[in-house]
């Protein structure tokens, strides 16, 4: 097939030049290269069982094809955009090289079954590349978080001071996303890796395939049962959208709190230099870029999920030329998300904590107030009468513009008789910190006992939660 | 609480009638009470085995959420916009009846938890009724399939004909779709079915709650490791969204096709009259309004998974209040689904096919051209020059308005000396049909095959594919 | 027509009850029933001007009409679901009322363009009270603006402190954005009043009917010039919802600031108590709710916006019932813009500032930094050149742990020789803010200019920027 | 600036390479390079005038940039990631080239104000080819619709038949879609074309800048007024962008239309051989593939949309590095929506309409129905009789297999006795056209009305509806 040739004897005239840029898709799908003839030999090898290709037939597609893909490592190969796509690429630069066997490769397949089988096989590949990402990030944040148990910082809700918890504690809340985050991708690969190959156009085909052969070939769990649903089915596209749209959704959280936690009113942490950039005009600044930005490419794969679900929507069955958007979405998502994970990880390592700055600001907002009203209770007064307590002795200390440790005791005496010298091993953070030690609370205690067991769980490839 | 008292001693004025319906929840949180009351005894449960509780106030506790169960039941609880919310609804009408033990029952959790507890509660009884309905759906779609295994339709490919298919093989292909939606359903269902309380406000509870108790009690099958994850996820909230997104979308393609088979072009079924409705000018009509109408609702869901994601995007730790915004869509999105797959199994059980008019339709566009190419190889041709042979037989075919299998002998001689008498049998839609005998293909024995092991499958509870 | 009557001769059975509730719409849309008596009043009068109806006969709908806008005000009139939509039910209520004349209302319209009438005259009214609410909004924030002309912040680039300005010039910025806002509502507005009515069903109506008369009567600016395209345009409201979404973002914005500077790591404002709310256990919180919700409302409307445009897209021509589907977005849309931008307005009234801890942080960031690098280009040191030299002077500072102004001459000298006595000047957040006096600049005499430029646009009607 | 350079003397270590590649835009934001150089000329002009700049060094700059200039033209610039974006390469080259005076071009602004005003400037010359773009796309309608105003063809609404309508009126519909998007456009460029430049970092600066000036150079018509709005505003690519998506939206909905009417169940147009592809194994096969490729690619553009908006919400004053991936969607918007529309102009030059086709489906679907209702009223008859007695009728039809206009006079007369011989001019689809001759309608003699106020419109330059 060339420019100046039609389509078959059914044409009167060749694609136009415009239609032919705006139709082919060999400037993003050659990088499936090296999967579409893994995908071939693997079909080429099945069909020779078969007896559909001779044992020389075989011998030379294989002998092509390892030329083939040594051409494309090299760059040596040349895409042509009359040939449209990577399969017809291949098949054409193999039929160059032995004639006719390539030729027969095409057999009891399309293009239609043959695209879905090799983007399957390559993003089943991107999930490992990213699970693994995720694993090494999570280390990251577990070093983080062993180091810092004790270390004592304000969490917020409402961005107001609500209790003290340790930073460690707060590192493993992402520990815990990236887990889930984890568990999907798992899942999702389950129905990443089935294949389509043997759906041929739309109805399977008239050649005696075997299907369970070239299945095995590939390492595929499972055959698609319908061809119409095989060759028409994106879902697998859609639901690593939605699973990578999580993963950068809990980076965007963390980076908003690295953001916040390095801006001088926070003052919490540090990002080394080489993560940062400063500025062409103003000589003091060193800005977060690497969070700004990967909270930024948030927005990036969300607008593939929602391109991907539109393009689906409406589809009658079976293969209609509008799947041909579903790769550079996908192909950008897997790029974002994999050096993303991977840049994350280095600037967790980059990150120094400034456990003196964060005590500080526990120290400004009332944190143990609860503690107060928790040990008041225990001491027999009703809760909602506590909370009334501590709000007047919150006032005073406010007026004062002091914490509540800071109270002399017999101010604190004045809003209730319950209170004694006991208190302020109550109202110190370390006491409120050290106060809840239980399964999933914030005690230094339950932070080692986390870490370890997702140590455990990381040693032993996760099963997470 | 109440409209002229302020938060506490810390506030100097209470909040205004406008800020109190803006922030108010309580006219859809409301749905959420039987899953806060079932919540809320099993924390009693604990407390009192933990020996926070005593008996006294346990049994005061049952007594009286009975009591408010069945005033919920029969509408009779007045619910007040000055109580916020579900939660403190519940609360305050608990302690009008049962007094200091009401009070005390909120110890050692807090809304933020609870109300994460009471949704995940919920949410883990609606995925079961979609599951169920999934497969009743599967269901109806698997009795079209064994009925129609031997009705030949035209398969499309870019809505041009591409190979006959058996309608009930294109039936099959919406039950492997809604069996992926079945397996995303169970997985998201996994980490929707945690326990985050226990978590309290953000950091734990200073009291010595046992989480396993409640736990086990609940049903749910882990505990939220994380208290400030616990609070903050809504993972699951997202997750869930974005399955139902999916099911929507296999539902808006069947519509699509619904739709385009009801037209008068296509006459491939009708719609039972009881699912369609009228025009008030023009009396000839009959619209298939509940196919359109779940089109439509894609959006709708796909819209709710946008909203969910945006309210997520770059929330920093641990709970603000933008979260309460999570409810509305996600009830809506169950609401939907539910009502949409119900009336869909009723509605496919009501479809008519008209097996004539889709045999005409293969009969005009060439649906055995493949057939006949793989034919010329079978009998030695290489395939592109077969492919050439019959582009060519089908532009003589088109021009004279007849199928290929209406050219005489002779004529297709003219075309490849190749082809003899037994052509006729490639040529006609059975025997195209027939030909596509392998696992996935479109032979009625396949089609057979898979409607029985699809039964099998949903007999077993469907582990699908 | 009632539940037990057939849609018409064609139909062998009624509706299904299930298929009733899904499809029927007078849930939500009988909230356009006034806007649909003003079109067929408007409708009525011109069939009679063009000899359709009788004096008698439009004397009768008014009547009845008058009636039936008395029994909705009053919460009187009965919506039956059998009657399916708004205009069913007014219909059927008129023609109860007075007969003949009643079902004579129908003439030369159909429900299609009926429908499209009333949802444009409706958010043409949503769209008016909007504007005058983002004007009141913008009134709010230049009474601010005016007020701490002179009072200086940090002002933040990737939360980094960058350069002093004037929070008066801050919450100019605002006023920017919601200029744009009004603009973008007055252009959307010209494209919602335009009259669909008199494309019937879809095609036009063989009844002499002239459509100037009834846009003159309904004050529609245009008429849609093709039947089809008027009954099956939902760009408007797509076109909304998009300009709607961009209040939303602005206020989202706007929130995230709110929210930050409330935080006692800020301390830059106080919201007044009556717009917050405390916790049930934390007694010394006081949570920003609304900024909070606001800003998780944002994914609500962006939300809609995706479900509408999914809506349209692929839908072939002209009305299908998939439409129906535009309303509750629609109607959530502009209710949650109203309500949100109401309880700005007043919040933003109870806003107080503290301008001695912006003050304090101003000094804390090496804001002037930029001053120091143009006072040495001033005198004669090449930009880059100077740049670099107070980088080095920032470091040292950082080292001191001191603000640049709180270095002694001396040291200051030792790194340029041409830095004088004057520097100091330069080096304040007041010489810094007076010396960027052009237009759109952080000077006070800016701020004032560009209050006193609003506050007149305002006054003449708003035509932004 | 190169690999081994800190950022300043307060750095103290270099970017790493991970993060260079991360955060560098020089890869994309290369196209935006002449655009860069016409804004820098105009600040370097406008400096000169307000006394910054030596005239000699306002030469040294021109003539260097239009050596640049001719360089990036000729492919001969290279470009280095080292330098980030198009902004350093461009001053880097520039100083290396003139020296000293390169380095000047900077004073009085910053990166943050020059990326936004290149930004505006490349998009508005986008915008203006987009709209010259929709008119030719309007031309080739309405040369189709003027072509048809007399082709008959049945207008659907739910994809039933519901009326005859004219070929020209169903393109005249789309011809207003355009004329929508064509304002819309419009109305963005108004907000596109104020010019940032001036606001520096965010507060302005201390150089005595005259921004009139250089607004009149660049073509401006408004100024920002706001310093901290300019550089974080990123509203219009918002707009644009949503503009965008709804041309997209009404190009799948002909997109959709088209692939219908190719469709053999349709056969109402053939579209040119050199828009459509064949098929590797199926030798019969047309494809409309760019029909089908635009609908997929509308999915892209919405995509777009949402990755924007997600990116704007709740980031704070002023700029902050996420706003880098503004550009990416916004060039891909851009570069989509000008393909698609150059070769949908072209393609629908290439449709071939198959009157007989159009008019045979018109007959399958009682279109008439509601002309034979219109008849019985005029004859008195009330309108919910005559729709009940129609309904009768075409049940008759139906069971007889015929049109309403193949029933003989007696059998007619059987539902009424008030039909006459003069039914039959009734019952004709020409017949039915001609009688719906209003404004909107669509008559014949209206299509060519609306053809003639549209090609009026378009010489005039496009002041739609």
């Amino acid at each position: 097939m060339n420019s100046t040739k039609t389509w078959s004897g059914r044409f009167n005239e060749p694609v136009s030049e415009l239609v032919k840029k705006y139709t082919g898709s060999i400037e993003f799908d050659k990088r499936l290269a090296q999967w579409d003839i893994q995908g071939s030999l693997a079909h080429a090898q099945m069909l020779q069982q078969a007896g559909v290709l001779s044992e020389e037939d075989l011998a030379a597609i294989r002998r092509g094809m390892a030329e083939i893909s040594e051409e494309i490592e090299a760059g040596r190969l040349q895409w042509s955009l009359d040939l449209e796509d990577v399969h017809m690429n291949i098949e054409h630069r193999l039929t160059g090289k032995i004639g006719d066997a390539g030729k027969r490769l095409h057999t009891g397949r399309s293009r239609n079954d043959q695209v879905a089988t090799d983007i399957r096989l390559w993003l089943r590949d991107q999930i490992s590349v990213i699970q693994s990402l995720i694993q090494n990030l999570q280390t990251a944040l577990l070093d983080l978080a062993e180091q810092h148990a004790e270390t004592v910082m304000p969490g917020f809700t409402h961005l107001q001071v609500a209790q003290p918890v340790s930073f460690g504690h707060h590192m493993l809340a992402y520990v815990e996303m990236l887990g889930r985050d984890y568990e999907r991708m798992a899942d999702c690969r389950k129905r990443v890796n089935r294949m389509p190959l043997g759906a041929a156009a739309l109805a399977g085909t008239t050649y005696p395939i075997r299907r369970e052969t070239t299945a095995e070939l590939l390492g595929f769990e499972e055959i698609c049962q319908n061809s119409l649903d095989a060759v028409s089915d994106r879902d697998f596209a859609v639901e690593f959208t939605a699973a990578a749209s999580l993963v950068m959704i809990h980076l965007s959280r963390l980076s908003e709190e690295l953001i916040l936690w390095m801006s001088p009113r926070f003052g919490f942490i540090d990002i080394a230099d080489r993560f940062c950039t400063g500025s062409s005009i103003m000589p003091q600044k060193k800005n977060p870029d690497v969070p700004e930005l990967v909270r930024g490419k948030s927005g990036r794969v969300i607008g593939h999920l929602i391109g991907l679900i539109t393009l689906m929507k409406s589809q009658p069955l079976a293969y209609n030329k509008d799947n041909q958007e579903d790769k550079e979405p996908l192909f950008d998502t897997a790029d974002t998300l994999i050096d993303t994970l991977r840049i994350y990880a280095d600037m967790m390592r980059g990150v120094t904590v400034k456990p003196e700055n964060m005590r500080n600001a526990v120290m400004q907002g009332f944190a143990t107030a609860t503690d107060l009203a928790d040990y008041l209770v225990k001491k027999g007064m009703p809760f909602r009468d506590s909370h009334e307590v501590v709000a007047r002795a919150v006032r005073r200390a406010d007026e004062a513009g002091v914490d509540l440790s800071a109270l002399p005791l017999q101010v604190l005496q004045e809003f209730s008789s319950l209170i004694a010298d006991d208190v302020y091993e109550v109202l110190t953070p370390e006491g409120s910190l050290r106060a809840r030690n239980h399964l999933g609370g914030t005690a230094p205690e339950q932070v080692r006992f986390q870490t370890a067991r997702w140590r455990k769980l990381l040693d032993g490839t996760q099963k997470a939660v």
